[in-house]
């Protein structure tokens, strides 16, 4: 097999760090170039004490320009920047001819008009909208093969979409009916220097925030939408919980008229039962962000509940794996021809 | 003032080491007797390395028997014992003519066949249901000062219920529309030496679990249910969350038909706005575990979600203390006739 | 008795905020003033979420002035600011007949060459240094009674000095051959916004610091020379690990030639068997940070090991309490003539 | 390359989790055979939820009995099972001519006489004693490579001889000065319901154990003298931390007269430049639990303390990796003739 040269832009990020701990151990690829503002210059190494001692540790990180992207020979690239300067990287890349699957919101969403209402300023390359694949390889396995350019889903929605995607389409759930409760490591919240970070703020704390309109929604709407055939507008709380990583979100939503409680289950088993990174849980089990964590797996249980006729489905993941890296990973297999599931 | 004589029953779990903890520093009792079937005949202080060196450190742990609880001239017995054991001790005690406050759920619901469905067996003690009063004093303060058996509620009950009564009572939500998320620290479990408690099982771990029927739905239900003046039922998922204390309750519901939000505010403004352990947060703030622990605080918040149209109410306590040892602290304070602030 | 007014300078890092969370509680002082730079002009509820809803949650914040301060009426001040900024603040407050007790290093030395050689500078106000003492209460009771600017002890030194003292004033420890390990929790190193102290670096993590030389040695030193009688030098490792309160210290010292160990005990006994926040603790116990933790005790413990003929001391005091804030109230107390045990 | 079949007896621990863990994703062996008292019977992945849809998640769980080792046509046996139950295990499957790398202490010392002092019994195979090769492959690489039975070290060992080993062979320390403090995470208690291990117990907690002769000592008592061509006696406190993995070792010790500090940075560097699973730290960086957590690695420091005299070594490892699992599997590669780091 041919060994694709990749880069990563943006590497100091909780995203970023965990992208190339992955990369590091994959058997497929050369990491080529590793670009930092903070860090250039030094060698990969002195910048991650973690990765001393590992495969490309003398490394150098380059500033992070556009440029000496180009210039190392990476063929796809990997951005793993603040939201909105995603945008600006990926032109200059896309037009050199690489392929790039970026870790921000800035491709995720079709409609501009969304963008603008929840991201509240105009998006910067809206050219590119059309051109860009949500990477949720699950539901879009065979676009993201070809695309050059892959918005890798964010963390939330990853954990809420997939779950509930295989009902909407069967139309087994009423979508307006859906209320969400995520729980979050702090990882995702990224490597902010901010007090409400700090050990002493988050250690025996819990707390909800972001409420109502928290900015991912905009994604999981769309692509609840999609599946449905029309809007769909849920309620969505995140919660911020003392674990370094993973979510734990829990679903609640009413069956669609007439519908049996083992539909669900049918429904569920059709679409991921051949899925590698998709775990059903079958009775008695329930998710558990140790179980995912450190891996790319989506856990899902589901239960009904005659007491109200509810639907309740849950799901871990570890965020900065299914939610975030493991999957751009997971992502860029698929683009080079590679078994999906290789170095995960 | 005149110092009341009290005893604990049972104080070798988390509540009861609490309750002791808390009512060594009260000024306006004195604890007359200790008792524990697992360390009879030591000193409080050598059962409890954290108690050394404060006042009672000396005072011998007796044996779990009615009798011994009569015989030290108690007043006030509280019940930590587990579910199912309360209700043998209290008979005995309520005969001798003490009056009992019981942190068990033996107490709480007035419907044996409630507790049937729930709990599994017949009721120990069925007569004494309907002599119980369910100690939530922002409910029921006037009957807690003249009760002679208080059933004290749980953690999670305590969370939702004090939200949600202000609003069922004025008819501003659906009763049947309520849907709640809670996330509990490990205390809340008690302290049972069982794998699924240990630290390696639950740091860096979340999980839902108990679904869809836990026990302390049935109290919650009753509550609801009597401030709506109907059934209510809702959906209540708990997790199990890696803090020591803490319970932190996210609900949903919509509003009745034609409420404005800003209805909310004010049926929770006119129920809470004098109570001493109810804190309304206003806008920007968010309960917070880290905020309440240690404290007798319920500290809660509300947002209308205009895209939805749902409410989504949030809660905050300490679990050991307002949902639990500090709250039959309170309403001892009040069957004493003493501050109900007093050493809280 | 009579209620002192009493001042908080710098309310806003954790040792302040500690401080005031005890006078908050404290029935023999009124807090007349607390200043922060940061949030002047608030109330003390809004700054602080977890005081709402407590005595003086409505008092106004100023800002910290000296002026501010003794306009305020309050005969005892509290420094809780950053090692250097304090003694700029203490002169004109003892100019105007104010009595201070500092919790920064400012005042701790005796040695204005010591001061400058650990802290890199020229000591601001050296002819204050002759009139603090050093506010460790168990070993100058009567001094800081007597005192007008009380110098309160670090965490460390603290955990470290009051084992060793009582062995050193004997001649019972080779003063040359103490190894101390300690282990603090983050709320150790302040409220700083760095990198190195939010919560996904310091959770899962351990790790030793600042060797081999912290800037603590200096007032370790000091005092455990004064007991010994000569220049004591020891070695010394801090390390951070994931809890937010507390310090365990553990200390290695050889027996002077020819003692017994049970010497050892004899004076640790005498030293203080009457101290009402010194608990030692017998065979088969350890200290504990989580018994220690929201208390102004400390625990001490020690071991003969008969392999290598050395002594074992180990304390565990909460960082906060006895570490800081309790320890400058029970200093408070003394200079009050109030009990000293009074709100601790 | 040739695929070993392999076998893990008791695997139900933490160390017998983490090796399966391990040899699921190595690529040049093949698990042919899994055992557990506990859950014979049930397929691997229903034991352990995080093992579902991974390699052998079908497997079946034998019950733990030698013969069906044999009969699984494994060649290489690790054993993770108590101390005491391994050594009646190894003697048949030796007998069968498969290769033993037990994980437990029951040949790990040379003198039968050290084991009874230590472990409070007689050996209950002492034949094997002389058979056994010390697990450490940095110190008996070759051996290990022809071994047929070896002895995996402990946690605190691998921590603690590995800084000291060069500095005794080149005589650069005092043996007899050597102190040593460890802090491990609660997985090195291994996963045992007792309430000292229960979250709330362990959580903002940190305590010491195990004073004065903690039974790792024989161990490393037994090595280290090894070094020094005599018998070394140090002293050792183990500390229980609430981090899930890791253990971080802090030694003191006395360079030997005259030796400048130089020397011991050339001794360092000279024995493990060339080891793949030792990074020496340079100046300014510290070892941290978390740079080395889910590694095979261990990372050393040190600094000489011009004050005192003395140096301070500091290393951190994954307990549960170069401290138990990972280092069997390094002992595997090695005897399998292997690449030393293949999947690890």
């Amino acid at each position: 097999m041919q060994v694709e040269k990749i880069a990563v832009v943006g590497a100091t990020g909780y995203s970023g760090e965990e992208l190339v701990r992955l990369l590091l151990r994959h058997p497929g690829v050369e990491l080529a170039c590793v670009t930092s503002r903070q860090y250039a210059g030094k060698a990969l190494g002195e910048v991650y004490p973690k990765f001393r001692g590992l495969k490309y540790d003398a490394l150098p990180v380059t500033a992070s320009e556009a440029s000496a992207v180009v210039a190392s020979g990476a063929r796809i690239v990997f951005l793993a920047l603040p939201h909105g300067v995603a945008s600006e990287f990926a032109a200059p890349l896309l037009d050199a001819g690489l392929r790039v699957i970026d870790l921000s919101a800035d491709f995720r969403l079709k409609d501009k008009a969304v963008y603008k209402e929840f991201y509240g300023k105009e998006h910067p390359a809206p050219g590119l909208l059309s051109k860009s694949v949500y990477g949720l390889p699950e539901l879009y396995r065979e676009k993201i093969a070809a695309a050059n350019l892959v918005a890798s889903p964010g963390c939330y929605p990853t954990s809420i979409i997939l779950p509930l995607v295989p009902l909407l389409k069967a139309g087994l759930i009423d979508p307006q009916s859906i209320v969400v409760s995520s729980m979050s490591g702090v990882s995702g919240a990224g490597r902010k220097v901010e007090a409400d970070y700090l050990f002493v703020e988050c250690n025996e704390s819990v707390r909800p925030y972001g409420l109502p309109k928290h900015r991912h929604l905009s994604e999981i709407e769309q692509e609840l939408g999609n599946a449905a055939g029309g809007k769909v507008t849920i309620s969505f709380t995140p919660h911020l919980i003392p674990v370094n990583r993973g979510i734990l979100t829990t679903i609640y939503a009413a069956p669609a008229r007439g519908v049996a409680p083992e539909k669900i289950s049918e429904a569920m088993g059709q679409s991921y039962k051949n899925e590698p990174f998709v775990r059903l849980l079958g009775e008695g089990l329930y998710p558990d962000i140790k179980n995912v964590a450190y891996t790319n797996f989506i856990d899902i249980a589901w239960r009904h509940d005659p007491r109200t006729g509810r639907l309740v489905l849950m799901s871990a993941i570890d965020n900065l794996i299914k939610g975030a890296s493991g999957q751009a990973v997971q992502s860029m297999n698929l683009m080079c021809g590679l078994p999906e599931t290789l170095g995960l």
